[in-house]
């Protein structure tokens, strides 16, 4: 099977944008996805670049993807994250994950990053296996964390009175 | 007791040097630590920076910190993760650590970011009881991944051949 990797261009966040939402059905979230093709071609292609994606391609259709971006290790500095790695379900378990997968460790190690990190649903034994297998470490003891608009507004406006 | 917060300078990363060694000894990790005070400072305070802090000053001495920077959630957009939440040992207990998590919320929230994340080990149970308290989620089953500089390097030489 042939398919091409290669940086993503605006009109590919239409097809982006449908592969977030398979994984976020895959992980049972599909009302999750809040972010519109506008906000991913304004975020990811302006000025102030928030993320960067990487596309495989097959016969002019988007079939895989992956999206990072950089963030800070207090321990190793500057490191990259993988916030996301999509293949369409009907073409996994052809190397297109490995793929890009290994672009975006390359593109770590040529541009200076000391790490890349990402996070793995504890159920996706497959993904952890992989993972593993490549010399990366999965943390059984750190949780992940985070506090959404509304209830950060809601902290805010009891933390004020 | 009183403190006052404020955006850090260069001059004070020796001292959040400090704090992130005593983080790093709390989680058992003492030798983990390879920044340098030189790092922090071009990493934090060049024209392309990689990530902010407040500091909480108290007489003149720094005794705690926040450090945070951007990320990008494909289903929430633009976020911020913040790193290292540190008060020193000898100043716990005295509301520092929830002025500067609020004031990392509240800067979130003044620059239109939708989350913030950050990560916890899961035998702090008093810090996990307060995140849960301000209106955050813990999610067990996410597991945090991480490849490191050398591993990386490995798995790239040996992918090629």
């Amino acid at each position: 099977m042939s398919y091409k990797l290669r940086n993503a261009s605006p009109e590919d966040m239409n097809s982006v944008l449908d592969l977030i939402r398979e994984l976020a059905e895959f992980e049972n979230q599909p009302d999750a996805v809040e972010v519109t093709v506008n906000d991913l071609i304004n975020d990811g292609f302006k000025e102030k670049r928030s993320f960067s994606v990487i596309v495989a391609e097959k016969n002019n259709e988007i079939v895989g993807m992956a999206l990072f971006y950089p963030r800070y290790s207090t321990w190793k500095g500057r490191s990259l994250h993988l916030e996301d790695l999509i293949v369409k379900k009907e073409f996994r378990g052809k190397g297109i994950g490995t793929a890009l997968y290994t672009a975006v460790l390359k593109y770590a190690d040529q541009n200076g990053y000391k790490r890349v990190a990402w996070e793995v649903l504890d159920w996706n034994k497959v993904a952890i296996d992989f993972y593993l297998s490549t010399g990366a470490r999965v943390f059984d003891d750190w949780r992940v964390a985070q506090i959404e608009e509304k209830a950060m507004k809601d902290y805010l406006k009891k933390t004020k009175s």
